[in-house]
């Protein structure tokens, strides 16, 4: 199971200005934090609760359904390319950087067991959309687009654009090119899929884009590209029982909401850092950002009061990153709680072999890059702490689908009782509609002439 | 040249609550701005000051010594393999990734006119780096190194372990297929270089990491890579031009280093979000978040007084991040000072074609991509600006040579002002040094069995 130690962020190793008495404040929020999670249990099956990313892990039938596609598609094409941007492309980013071999696009399709390599398109940015397309050879890529709505401008353009070239290339067999992930019932992409007869799968009711990772949204990808989606299951399963324990110094994913809300709502630690000291897990931050900036960032409270809410999540990577923001974090204003992630077991180990004895650097010989990751995480976690720089590390024995299923899994409760305990909306994202709104308008939809015209007359003062 | 629009800053748009008096600003700060710029330009020579990199652009000597080895090499190597962290990849990567065609590695050497593919190693995570390894044919590998001291533990474990493996390979040429860019007299691997007979290049004297990118450090690999280090070059020469000018009311980096200043200082404005609306400027986010970080976070200010100086950078990327922090940045905390980068022509024009015209995306046919994400762009800035959140928007004509040397080169002028605006010392990196020592501790370097039995408690307890 994953470990968390949470001392650092104690006053009686940071000191009172920056630190919290946790023992105190686990009695005092015990209580409240026992609620909540009886709460987040009770909730997950009522529709509109927005809670049914919670059963995900048990949808035995979702992860037939994809096993029995992606055994169907097996070697059949050499590049799978998702369209989805945000909550539907960044779980599936994070999961299969971190589960793939790393650089895996390059390795030989043996070197690969004849699995895809994998593409995500994720802007809408005219150079490198045409240089990807016209990199791809269509005929042996699956286009996997990904939006439950089908309101997603982005995507939607992206996927008319390439049907179109498909259907040039293939003729009318391009449809076995395409798998649609959508809405069950509704929305354009549904409709498109119904009448184009695409394979399609379903993101689920009440799973909101930042929560679907584990929906076939995620589950897909990962199947697509050989990950064992029984074993993240068994992740995620492993983890949810771990986190039905009420007591709050049995729940890791309680304890770290907990300890966030505090930093920031009582020590000014307005800034959430994510930093795994492991390359495969960079995306994890990316995915983490979407998380906790879409669901703690938010203007209301429950009761409608204005709040502002919302730590800003920063992704930096270990141990590059030293050499980029930790001047910052350790002299910088003492503003950031900084999480980091901690890889127990590489699966490779890797020695400095013993040459230049006569220079500076001799002593590095016989140690291993292992060793060197691991006094890079541990040296940088003293100084911070030496600086009273709140600090959480947060450990998984080994980079596996299971572990991964339950550190997501872990971030994902942990968002869900932060936005109890700020007594927000974590599962809205009313924020960026009006922005969605005035796309809508600029690109001429019809229904949005006056939200135009406005526009327009901004644009031309702003 | 580079446009720059600061009227979303201002009280008048955005209210006096989170705007600034821009006018009155420029007024009152004018004299103060006027002497930083001119100090900036008479001290630029003085041994010292960390102002060397201002003369970078004109350094036609480096500029002939890069391009007249990459000659000599072109059509040698399929690949190019950077070994630099921090300030000796950052901008590497920046550049390249702008100026490249998206995809590059993915392209046939004809494609990529028989230069060569570019990999950047600047961490040491074993998994990836053991997957990369076994990927490159090293004997079509150049290996350019780069430290300035030698002493960067990281880069010299993987130099270390890249040598002996390119040794085993290619017996004694192995060394053609190294290439080293370090100090010109002194560190340690001035010294291997020279005892092991590499071609070497040179990062000049009283040049930070994070100013380096237009020393041989990025010079380098860009021209390895077939950028035209003349035009970039001319981007900078023409920009330093505009910046030379002492009026702020003319001198766009002195503007935005005000507005950071006073947004930090005087509105709450304590993070600083990146904003390119394009992929290929995705990674001058990341290079900007060394330089705002590492030059501007500092716990002491000139006169030794404690500050805790420093705004937290943020990478984000238009249009994808919308679907990411969007929410956070339109509803949160009004915390942010955002700064979009717009590109007014792209390389490619991508038609979405006029299709599915039955359905309620029907509207996007006909139009172009480039428009749509334009759309994004414009709607993210009105809807911000709508909520009283403060942007600026840079904007560049086009992402080539000279506008890329144009805009970084803008940043960094902008980073040394901001500097004295806050008076701090914008060219060290204190805060970084005891981690370095510690690292040192753990991997077992003579000279620090001290700070090893202090660290070894410390992580026992923490």
């Amino acid at each position: 199971m994953i470990k968390f130690d949470c001392r650092n962020a104690d006053k009686a190793v940071i000191g009172d200005e920056n630190g919290l008495d946790l023992a105190a404040e686990f009695d005092i929020w015990g209580e409240k934090v026992r609620n909540i999670i009886v709460d987040l249990n009770k909730s997950k099956d009522i529709p509109g609760s927005g809670l049914q990313w919670m059963n995900l892990g048990y949808s035995q039938e979702t992860a037939w359904y994809v096993k029995e596609y992606a055994a169907l598609v097996k070697n059949r094409f050499e590049n799978l390319l998702i369209l989805g941007i945000g909550g539907s492309a960044l779980g599936g980013m994070a999961v299969c950087h971190a589960l793939l071999r790393p650089y895996w696009n390059y390795l030989s399709k043996e070197e690969r067991n004849g699995y895809p390599r994998i593409f995500f398109l994720d802007n809408v940015d005219p150079d490198s959309t045409v240089s990807l397309l016209s990199h791809l050879d269509l005929k042996k890529t699956l286009v996997n687009v990904i939006t439950k709505s089908g309101d997603t401008t982005e995507i939607m353009a992206q996927y008319m654009i390439i049907k179109n070239m498909l259907e040039k290339e293939l003729g009318d067999d391009y449809r076995k090119n395409i798998v649609a992930t959508t809405d069950m019932r509704s929305g354009i992409l549904r409709q498109i899929s119904e009448q184009e007869g695409y394979k399609t799968f379903v993101v689920p009711d009440d799973v909101g884009g930042r929560y679907s990772v584990f929906s076939a949204v995620g589950l897909l990808p990962f199947a697509l590209t050989g990950i064992d989606i029984d074993e993240v299951s068994n992740g995620i399963k492993d983890m949810d029982l771990a986190l039905k324990n009420t007591d709050i110094r049995q729940n890791i994913a309680a304890q770290n909401a907990l300890i966030h809300h505090l930093l920031d709502t009582k020590k000014g630690k307005h800034i959430s850092v994510m930093m795994p000291y492991s390359s495969r897990l960079k995306y994890i931050s990316d995915w983490y950002t979407q998380l906790w900036a879409e669901s703690l960032g938010k203007q209301y409270n429950l009761e409608g009061n204005i709040v502002f809410n919302g730590q800003t999540p920063l992704k930096a990577l270990g141990a590059t990153d030293q050499h980029s923001v930790l001047q910052l974090f350790n002299e910088g204003p003492n503003d950031k709680i900084i999480n980091f992630i901690r890889v127990k077991e590489f699966d490779n180990t890797l020695e400095i072999p013993k040459i230049f004895e006569y220079t500076g650097i001799g002593y590095l010989g016989g140690k291993s890059i292992n060793q060197l990751i691991d006094a890079e995480a541990d040296s940088t976690k003293v100084t911070l702490t030496d600086n009273k720089r709140p600090n959480v590390t947060i450990t998984i024995d080994k980079i596996d689908a299971y572990n991964i299923g339950q550190l997501l899994y872990m971030f994902e409760v942990q968002t869900a009782i932060s936005a109890s305990l700020y007594n927000i909306n974590g599962f809205n994202q009313p924020g960026v509609e009006q922005s969605k709104n005035y796309v809508y308008a600029l690109m001429g939809r019809a229904g949005y002439e006056d939200s135009a015209q406005n526009l327009h007359s901004k644009l031309s003062l702003v």
